[in-house]
């Protein structure tokens, strides 16, 4: 780490959305350090994902939390629920979607906040967006600010007087926009996984909302999305 | 469950003021979802503490969620710090203590929020006390504020209009007061455990901050205090 550099934290989950938004923090000037949220079914291609993802942009440090929610109940919580697939951009965005999870952002931004005062970084970084995800209510600009007022109450480094910021730099962003930006940063997308629902080797579906939206951004960056999909277009 | 009782999630340590705080929500007329954290070193004597208090105040369910931060570094997580022991009033409530979790209630609400939310439950009850714990960040009527209000912009049924009570029932009262108020709802501070530094067989220290404010709590209360300690006051 080079002394200019602050630490940051950054919330890595290997798909195209937080790569993009580690690459931002790099190119902030920022020393990242990675925390990557294992709570689901498909541990071993999310954790290869978010391994080759730190590799590639640079980390100072990548962590692993375990946090298994299928003690709490709740089948959307389990990774056993039927992933939507071609759904219309009009369904996707109707209500909130199946695949939510209950105060999934508010337990991985705590996490996250407790690793940055491990660290000692005020700075975290989250890939959430309010575009494409809109029915998300924990995605949305305003829970983002409500957190980082919480985090300023709930930690020591706070109650001290220093202060926290959330950066959530794809908020507003579509996913075209997105890709662009990655591009222009040199994130090689080869490398992330955004599937819900990938086969058993691993290959994205390709029809789940979040294929869906990550190939119709590439079409629209007019940019070849560089994984292979198990079904065509 | 009685229909006429509503679903509250209660944190639940096996401590006097969970204990407590479980009592005090169940005389509210909730069906009691309790939920313990194991994070520690100590699994065992906790656990068997919280079931103890469960089973005594009578619970519709009762979870047990790991959250190991050990994976995030920082000693104060992994429970491998000296514990301070006999220390003044004065001592104990000078700055932040040592036995400071970074985020630590942050985290813990923020699995309660997701259990609330399976349950279906709008009202969490958590035995934070901001007189005998002023050190402790998260112990702060502020910060019970501020997640209050995050938890209504961090979920589906927040942004559906419901909202959300944090209620935390302790958080002006003194420990003898505490007592008083639990042995009026008949708890069993018998079967709580408080020390954090407890010996192999399990007996309370008697000289950590906890075991020091619960025996001085005790006093005040002028009622004798039922577990046994390994030292004399």
């Amino acid at each position: 780490m080079k002394q200019s550099e602050r630490p940051a934290v950054v919330l890595l989950s290997g798909g195209l959305d937080s790569a993009t938004t580690a690459a931002i923090a790099r190119e902030g000037g920022y020393a990242l350090n990675a925390i990557t949220f294992l709570y689901g079914q498909r541990h071993a291609i999310e954790t290869a994902a978010a391994q080759r993802v730190a590799g590639a942009i640079g980390v100072a440090q990548h962590v692993f939390q375990h946090v298994d929610l299928r003690a709490l109940g709740g089948s959307a919580l389990t990774g056993d629920i039927d992933v939507p697939k071609s759904r219309s951009a009009a369904e996707m965005l109707s209500g909130v979607p199946v695949t939510y999870v209950p105060a999934r952002n508010t337990i991985f931004l705590s996490l996250a906040l407790a690793y940055a005062e491990i660290v000692g970084a005020l700075d975290i970084f989250i890939g959430v967006n309010a575009v494409d995800f809109s029915g998300y209510p924990d995605c949305r600009p305003a829970f983002i600010t409500a957190f980082e007022q919480l985090a300023n109450l709930a930690t020591k480094r706070g109650s001290e007087g220093a202060r926290f910021s959330i950066h959530a730099p794809l908020i507003y962003m579509s996913k075209a926009e997105i890709i662009r930006r990655g591009i222009a940063l040199g994130v090689d997308y080869s490398i992330t996984h955004s599937c819900y629902d990938p086969s058993v080797e691993g290959l994205a579906c390709g029809q789940c909302d979040s294929c869906i939206l990550r190939r119709r951004g590439f079409d629209e960056a007019g940019i070849a999305d560089p994984i292979r999909y198990a079904t065509a277009k």
